[in-house]
């Protein structure tokens, strides 16, 4: 028996997201957890149980998510996981990495921090980018976005950019790093915490471009996210240009 | 009545080409020149014909396909053609740019030159960037590549990497740049001519790869080409790595 740690990347473009669910209407759809048990399955013969760091929603890329299983054979050399897995699976998952890790590692539980970016296209994207940024077709202000953006550092109650389904007890969440840099005709939004409310990045992202439009400033970004109310935060960002980038567990959380 | 020239990108993924064709046992299949003829004749309200540079082949790519109409109108501003069609097409289609041209402009017949990218992935490629690579998880000796490419240089009789349904009368084509040079974790092939044979390019990166990785040289590459057998040709490379990059018009022709 072995804790194996896979690391991958998905084009998100046609997965309901990263979590098994059915629809009661129209039956099981496909998502990326699922698509990987059941390559899993067929490699051990029996289920097996996949854990992602974290659920992405459906559209949303990954260029490092992280997930583990359980594997109750010990007779597959750990580096044949890699090609074993990929041949079986689609194009549009790709295992990058595969880790034996003590047995009480867990992806989602010894996380210590998750890193997105956010990819806004200023310019006319070309139709093979399409599918993996928001085009904006204007170029922002990045030293405004900045200013605003580093109002997110430390301990912060996230209610302002919290969906109206999420569930999470507590809105507090422990921002690392919070930063536009242009890569390209594009702007990159690389954000760091120790874990996000549902939809909160793509809410973060929209409300930054929503208030640098109208030429807001860091002050008036800090009495958003003081107040709490989710019907100051602009429009969310559309789900294709988000990308679960890495998930980190090395070093000491970040949070208590 | 105005003569006008688009350039336009498109991800080949989800086409049988460029060119508008009907199968007759399905029906009518989807093509970049039918999407957009389809969306000119609505902003026209009358069929219009679009020609394009080339014909690029079911899954191959575009960043700059060049193609031209004869408009009937005259009050549409030339700048609001743009969004107009951008407006009305899918995702997988967009056009970067419209200018007018002199009536006797022809975007297959005044064309120069046609550049082509060919992407090879050497390593392990994200999931998002599968549609658009041939990934060969390996590292190949670019020195080799870049030896038997010297080959690809003026006026050259390319029956080698003809394919066998090729309707071509000359198989003589005019080579101008054949290169490859590291972008990351990708290999690009870029090669320039003033027109391609069908699948010649594939059928060209396809050969010099598997050359390479048989530790041929140059000579024998000479000897290939100047032998001009199809059967002496490795095997073509996929579609999906193979983007049109540009098509030239200005300075004179590289051929007679």
């Amino acid at each position: 028996m072995r804790n194996i740690l896979l690391t991958l990347s998905y084009d998100g473009t046609n997965f309901s997201g990263w979590q098994k669910q059915e629809n009661e209407k129209t039956g099981p759809i496909r998502t990326v957890q699922d698509e990987i048990q059941k390559v899993l399955a067929v490699i051990h013969k029996e289920p097996i149980a996949l854990a992602g760091s974290g659920r992405t929603d459906s559209g949303v890329h990954a260029a490092g998510q992280a997930a583990t299983f359980i594997s109750p054979i010990d007779s597959i050399p750990i580096e044949n996981y890699i090609p074993a897995i990929n041949s079986r699976l689609p194009h549009d998952i790709r295992i990058l990495n595969a880790v034996e890790k003590p047995m009480d590692f867990h992806a989602r539980f010894s996380a210590t921090r998750r890193t997105y970016h956010y990819v806004i296209h200023c310019g006319s994207p070309l139709a093979h980018q399409m599918p993996y940024v928001w085009p904006i077709y204007r170029y922002p202000d990045i030293e405004r976005l900045n200013n605003m953006a580093s109002c997110l550092q430390g301990e912060i109650d996230c209610t302002t950019f919290s969906a109206a389904g999420d569930l999470s007890v507590s809105k507090h969440r422990f921002l690392e790093k919070a930063i536009f840099y242009p890569e390209g005709d594009t702007l990159v939004f690389e954000i760091c915490a120790n874990a996000f409310l549902w939809k909160m990045v793509r809410s973060i992202t929209g409300s930054l471009l929503h208030y640098e439009l109208k030429g807001k400033d860091k002050s008036f970004f800090q009495e958003i996210l003081d107040g709490r109310d989710r019907t100051k935060a602009g429009p969310t960002a559309p789900a294709k240009g988000l990308f679960l980038w890495n998930v980190g567990f090395s070093g000491k959380r970040i949070h208590p």
